[in-house]
């Protein structure tokens, strides 16, 4: 156990387990779909992760000794994350690209499959663990269909979705997912990555990954202008939305901007009642990997100032992935013991009702 | 004249002149381009201004006695704004959308005839007025012959581009124009708007003009990280860039973001020997039209704090347009008289050499 961890409590918010094989997956998806998998083959928008040659982006020690890959071994992750560090409650969001698989059908089944698995071989287990619910979120019935399947599961924590989709999420084609999601009470979470088939950036396609890394904001920034936009907070007052490995320096600039906007153009959007701000601080919560990292410590306090949403934000790792925060050193600056409480557990304590 | 005004000098960096109408245009146009005008016309990847029942997204009081256009009348903008605000030099931007049109080749020669209207219209028999030069710039080559044609004439300030270019402007297709933009140093104007073909967003089309307005930062902000990844400002090292009605509130965290990517990445990007920060406090210059209106006065002095680029920003009103800065309302603090004789005058008086 390390020490430095073991007085407060922790609950991390964004662990990434991973299918071993597909011996595995074939155990959990219906023989049509093995024989798509085996003949034609997963098929998604382009994307990338890094560092390419090594799977899910892992850090180089979290190869379980048993030669499954990061993140696919329940009892290595058990003692390197949950033991070592004393977590209390971890929140495992499976990166398998469900929602990217562009054959729909074949979407559903994966999902299926994934949260069949995540319920038998981690849930179930290991009662430290909650995971995200994987659906094929491209088409909102389907994806409906998956929630009112295992969602009253209570230890799935959220539903997953990744940052680039194929139309900002404030599009009637995902409403239907969001009133599944309400009336099971689970939040949406949007997590970095994704490929929608468009690019990053409002300027066609960049060239380096540093691109789109560095601008993976820019996905996240128009998902959260999309859903205040549309109104789907007025359609849906009890939806709540989790923005995973995204940062947050973007987002007080982006609601100065949007309450402006929106004053001057408010015909145009008939169901907004509030400023898009409220909506914000009202509907959206934010994981703490990985931070912007001011270039001056004093900055980081202005920052939590602007923000606004100490209620809000939730620590998480990322585990195993090579930009892992420890807890010891997840903040540039001592935090208040209150504020540190809640960011460490007792925010996604109480969003995720644990 | 308005007396609040008088005390400061003031230089403006953002007016918008206009073309008052075709019979002006086919003045300036070789017959076989008016031909094309006439026959086939204007043809561009779809953007949008508001409000559309205006031209030029105008205030409701430009429109000149004469019945041309806001921004169409010489005399008329005179006495509006250059006599009104007691304005020093005027940079005139003006919107006629050279670079987004799709047959480089009119686009060329509507640059070319803009910008001998520009000479024998504007800038000739006003003094007080400079303008930027227009250009195709989807095309580096083209772009350069008309740099080449015209970029010694002193009255010329800068090259515009608008935001949402085909690619982002690191690409290699652009690098001409800089090459020329260097030769006679000219800085790189990068406008609010354009519509290179793809979404604003990294998550597809957005629904409404909200998002478009509101989410243009996206369209900076990947600008910025293009320019600065692809290494433009090693190979051009004395190639400035000022962003024009972009905002600044997301810069600092977008600098901190970036010089952590860049720390991990470097390996992609050889050409930069230096923190992307450096490349951005060295080489970028800001107008203030509009700036995010924190929601709270304090924070404004800890965004410049953050920003740390004061001798970088540089006053605009955004004339004739309906969201027009008066020179004594456009900051949400005040500032103290040096920083302000800077961003009203003595940075745009350095950058432009005026």
């Amino acid at each position: 156990m390390n020490h430095l961890a073991v007085a407060q409590t922790i609950i991390d918010c964004d662990i990434h387990n991973a299918m071993p094989n597909d011996h595995t997956l074939f155990k959990y998806l219906p023989s049509r779909w093995r024989y798509h998998y085996e003949t034609i083959g997963p098929r998604v928008h382009w994307g990338g992760n890094y560092p390419r040659a090594v799977p899910n982006a892992a850090r180089l020690d979290s190869w379980p000794p048993s030669g499954l890959p990061p993140g696919g071994d329940l009892d290595f992750l058990r003692s390197q994350l949950l033991d070592n560090w004393n977590i209390e409650i971890g929140i495992l969001n499976c990166l398998y690209n469900v929602g990217g698989e562009i054959n729909l059908d074949f979407a559903a089944a994966l999902a299926q499959a994934i949260n069949d698995w995540q319920i038998s071989e981690w849930l179930e287990p290991e009662p430290r663990l909650r995971a995200s619910l994987l659906v094929p979120y491209e088409d909102g019935e389907l994806a409906a269909a998956e929630i009112s399947r295992v969602g009253s599961y209570n230890r799935f924590a959220q539903i997953l979705l990744l940052a680039r989709t194929r139309d900002p999420l404030g599009h009637r084609r995902y409403w239907k997912m969001y009133e599944a999601a309400a009336q099971y009470e689970l939040p949406i979470g949007i997590h970095f990555g994704g490929a929608g088939g468009g690019p990053l950036t409002g300027a066609g396609f960049p060239s380096y990954y540093i691109e789109d890394h560095g601008g993976m904001p820019q996905a996240f920034y128009a998902q959260v202008v999309s859903l205040v936009t549309s109104g789907v907070f007025e359609i849906f007052p009890t939806l709540k939305v989790v923005l995973i490995e995204g940062g947050f320096g973007w987002l007080p600039p982006l609601m100065w901007r949007l309450d402006a906007t929106w004053l001057q153009f408010k015909d145009e959007a008939p169901l907004l009642r509030r400023l898009p701000s409220e909506y914000i601080r009202n509907h959206f919560w934010i994981t703490t990997q990985p931070m912007e990292e001011p270039s001056q410590r004093h900055f980081f306090p202005q920052l939590l100032e602007q923000l606004a949403m100490d209620d809000r934000l939730m620590f998480a790792t990322d585990y195993p992935h090579w930009d892992f925060d420890a807890p010891f050193r997840a903040f540039p600056v001592k935090l208040a013991q209150p504020l540190e409480r809640k960011i460490m557990a007792e925010n996604a304590r109480l969003l995720y009702r644990l």
